[in-house]
């Protein structure tokens, strides 16, 4: 599947950008899609016992109206979570300007916040925006409404792929924005999808949740988890591809591709990273259990700053699986560093270390760890702890 | 309850530390902790899978043996952990050594290690070593042991009470190594501790669990624990007190002492620390709750960089709650800095941001975190994390 980072356009959609002044710098920070007809659309959402307004709004209107959505709107620098009853009115109110603007009902309007956490919507430059942006649509508008989303991105994340299926050819394209705050269990950070397939409701939804599932929670960069990750797609149907069970994984398979390849993004642009580290954990009792050592490795702060310092420190990966809480057996423990074996049946071999720690300084490193005989697995994507990273979250807000 | 950094002596017990050559610098790296007469014994060890030699013996001789302890050996630089039936066997022949010098049993001696992980003790060192320390032991040489012990510690810990009982005066003393790998649920780091008491094993040890769970679990420097946490008691009876059931209490309450302040030694000298936090937890549905929440807050490296930054960025600290597992209302929240509140039911207060920055940037701060009507409560200690902390824990093997 070939999955470019330029989306030339999605039939049924279009989508605008506008700087409303909600950053401190002047820069794009607001983004809206608005589909040409009613769409099926689904979504992840945060776990997060914390949840924003936004994400309280979502997912209430995809449980009422899954099947006829028509617009996304995008803020950035605020994420309107922590912000009560007037959080939820400022974005309900954010959806009726949009409504009004588009020509739609307010229940067929969705909306994410990204940004600092605390604080309430400035409304005003907000109406403003929404004016801005209904007067900027455009069908090509991907590359700067992919930019309006950034907070601590230093690049913006985009995914396109066309595919056949035994119905014709469609499209599938999607932007993202995360860098921080990034873990697995949920949907992880802001991401938007858009095709021009037609697909119920339910079987959308069956399908972002299969593709969210082995991309963004695959991912870590430090371990929490945002109030405000969504992940949502719109299908338009104006390709005429009908989707349906007899082809829904080929659908899956590029809806996968497009997700993989922005969960990847995250990661790769994750706050301060250094490295990429593909880690595959396997020979657990279950796949549960493999994703939760894995996830104990991959939020190590020990594990992370010795790949940023280029050290094969790998006593931290394995002392990271034995407090994971799953009961492993070091004896049975088999560790490789790219190709390089560090460790077989638990002790260390006569490696060389030299070519050990030149692959923990390398930019792309693959972790390969079996812990056991078992048939469990889990591959998951990681950055390294860097001092860039402390300058970035130290001061934030400031 | 007064605690002195200075440890005089300690009825009973000798104590002496050597440079056995185990660093790559040039200092002490090993000690030797002999008592006159057979101890009752205690002990409490990390709950981390991957476990060291020294640990496992531990716990094998503590089960066998716990009314006869005549030594502990101490040595940094080396770990023996991931080290297999070799690492056993060096560890067993250790205390083989000891006690060939101080003439005892094999069983009666115990061992703690500390340092990199995945390398075998260097049996020569190890063996001129004991050598030396037998030679030098001495009622006073606390100090200097403490110091030999230090890996990644910038200073050493100790930690001496005196206390009167019903039946007499006595004291307590012990020493303390740690400041990364660190996190709660379990004894955390090394440490030993010496009693002139008389007490029966099972009651030093249950007086032990109680004063771990209350100490040094309920530290966090960086959310992973060590192949080798170790927290030793011995008691000689050497004063003549009897502790028991009718006066335990008084004993628990200066052994608790003397660990808490070991424990907030280890979390002031945490790795790159430049902030103590006290995090108080409560109304939450049980102990354990608060503990789980609390835990979430203080392993977050955005919470941490956040207070290194000195930023009052409360949002990671309610977002980190809302993914701790535990199911929280955001609208029962109430959370302080110091005495100043900063969120009442869920919402930010109209503070003074000023203040709020300057509080996250002293020292030693207080946070207070409701979140709801419950009865459960925990207290945590645990620090900032800071670029030297990346700077430490990227080279710490070079």
């Amino acid at each position: 599947m070939h999955v470019t980072d330029t989306i030339p356009l999605i039939p049924g959609f279009q989508i605008a950008s506008v700087d409303a002044g909600l950053r401190k710098k002047s820069a794009p920070d607001m983004c809206l899609l608005v589909a040409d007809q009613p769409c099926a659309a689904a979504g992840v959402f945060t776990t997060n016992y914390t949840k924003a307004a936004p994400v309280l709004i979502d997912i209430t209107r995809l449980e009422s109206n899954p099947g006829a959505i028509r617009a996304v709107l995008i803020n950035a620098a605020c994420a309107n979570a922590c912000t009560g009853d007037v959080g939820l009115q400022n974005a309900e109110r954010s959806t009726e300007l949009v409504a009004v603007q588009i020509g739609c009902e307010q229940s067929q309007v969705m909306v994410m916040s990204t940004g600092v956490i605390g604080v309430q919507l400035p409304m005003d430059k907000i109406e403003a925006g929404i004016a801005g942006l209904s007067t900027g649509l455009s069908e090509t508008g991907w590359q700067a409404a992919s930019e309006a989303i950034m907070t601590t991105d230093t690049r913006p994340k985009r995914a396109f792929v066309e595919f056949s299926t035994d119905s014709g050819r469609a499209v599938i394209g999607g932007i993202a924005k995360g860098a921080g705050m990034i873990a697995p269990n949920m949907a992880t950070l802001l991401s938007v999808v858009a095709t021009d397939v037609q697909i119920a409701p339910d079987l959308l939804q069956q399908a972002l949740k299969t593709c969210a599932e082995s991309s963004f929670n695959r991912v870590v960069v430090d371990g929490d988890m945002s109030t405000n990750d969504t992940l949502l797609a719109l299908a338009s149907g104006r390709s005429g591809v009908v989707i349906d069970a007899a082809n829904l994984d080929s659908f899956i398979q590029a809806l996968s591709a497009v997700c993989e390849s922005l969960a990847r993004q995250v990661v790769q642009d994750g706050e301060g990273a250094t490295k990429f580290i593909t880690l595959e954990v396997s020979g657990a009792r279950s796949d549960v259990e493999a994703r939760q050592i894995g996830n104990a490795i991959a939020t190590s702060a020990l594990v992370k700053t010795a790949f940023y310092g280029g050290d094969a420190n790998w006593g931290r990966i394995v002392a990271a699986a034995g407090r994971s809480g799953i009961a492993v057996d070091q004896r049975q423990f088999n560790l490789w560093y790219d190709e390089v074996q560090l460790v077989a049946d638990g002790l260390p071999l006569d490696y060389d270390e030299g070519r050990a720690n030149a692959i923990a300084g390398s930019k792309e490193i693959t972790i390969r760890f079996t812990v056991g005989s078992g048939s469990g697995t889990a591959t998951l994507w990681t950055c390294d702890l860097s001092h860039d990273y402390v300058s970035i979250n130290g001061h934030y807000r400031t």
